[in-house]
């Protein structure tokens, strides 16, 4: 049994995604991640991760054999490929530098064999950056959060506990700044290169900085 | 009739996708995105872009109302508050020097009222970037793909040519290098920073940049 990915085209009208779900569920075969896409020319794509295959011919040709499939592939998981996500979020030169630090650290853990990228999302404004933040629940992959400005607070704190209080485990690390954003993150850092570096760090399996353990 | 966002929480088990869906379905609500998560305690996360939506608070009521449904928040679309992404793919100072120049120049579009975030997967490797380049078309909300390497070619180029072959369009903007990935790409640009500061305007609605015109 194990989890393989597939990318469904098909005709695009209302309702086709329950079709193939429904089809799939008949089978016991378990979406555990989906996305589907309605592209310009209106046909529909649908990307899936599927838990619990036991014969990937088998679940080809059964899916090839649903009305309204026009083609289906057979690839590794986005997971496998882009692995985890880091994000950065803020604006000025120190947020270009914080996503620079974490991209030369990235590179170390990818050529061993990890997977890590850094998203950098440039944006000022407290209402924008709290409504990025609290999306971020609902991206996948992400694993940490890197905030980088001059002074953050009040909205972008609450977004933040909010975060930390939904069901993803994302690490929060703040650039040193003025602003009671740095109650509610993990850890605060004053050098924006290393803000980047210290995020993949912590999410890394291997080289993984633990700095819970670094500040008793 | 607008497209709105909801987050569905479920009960966990194989087959609530299909539910929901074709309750959904039933109601001639159309959906044209939708990603699906399993999380770590086995409960449910799905995440809906909905066309043809009249009532919002009918639509919700509606979705409380489908055994499985624990909760359901509406919000803006992913679209509205992350944009348009720029990938920046390969490795080296160079490859953090284009994800830079792209994330220098979005500040400049966000600033004006666009959302345009840049991501960069520092990874080496021809067939890990292959892999990288053929899976973007795969992701959502993605314009433009920046390459950045000492030398590309061969699976690479591959990889590009069947990009543009697929339905999305995507700009593939790659820095000077020798390698036969020049052939595939739409510009070549000699300075990295340029590199991803060049996508970006690409890309962008306000100050575009039209490639296509300046080289005749």
């Amino acid at each position: 049994m194990k989890t393989i990915a597939i990318t469904i085209k098909t005709v695009e009208k209302t309702g086709v995604l329950h079709q193939i779900a429904e089809k799939l569920a008949i089978k016991n075969f378990n979406i555990i991640y989906t996305h589907l896409f309605v592209e310009e020319d209106n046909t529909g794509t649908i990307y899936m991760e599927i838990e619990g295959v036991e014969d990937d011919h088998e679940l080809i040709n059964y899916v090839n054999s649903i009305s309204d499939v026009t083609s289906v592939e057979f690839h590794k998981t986005l997971s496998d490929i882009y692995g985890k996500r880091v994000i950065v979020v803020g604006d000025g030169e120190f947020m270009a530098q914080a996503v620079k630090g974490g991209i030369m650290e990235a590179e170390k853990h990818n050529i061993n064999g990890e997977r890590i990228s850094v998203d950098g999302m440039m944006i000022g404004g407290g209402t924008q950056i709290q409504e990025a933040i609290i999306a971020i629940s609902r991206l996948p992959r992400v694993c940490a959060l890197v905030l980088s400005g001059s002074m953050m607070g009040g909205k972008i704190t609450n977004a933040i506990t909010r975060l930390k209080e939904s069901d993803k485990e994302i690490i929060v690390v703040t650039l040193q700044m003025p602003g009671d954003v740095l109650t509610a993150s993990d850890v605060t850092v004053n050098d924006p290169v290393q803000a980047g570096a210290m995020a993949v760090r912590m999410v890394s399996d291997i080289d993984k900085l633990d700095v819970y353990n670094q500040i008793i």
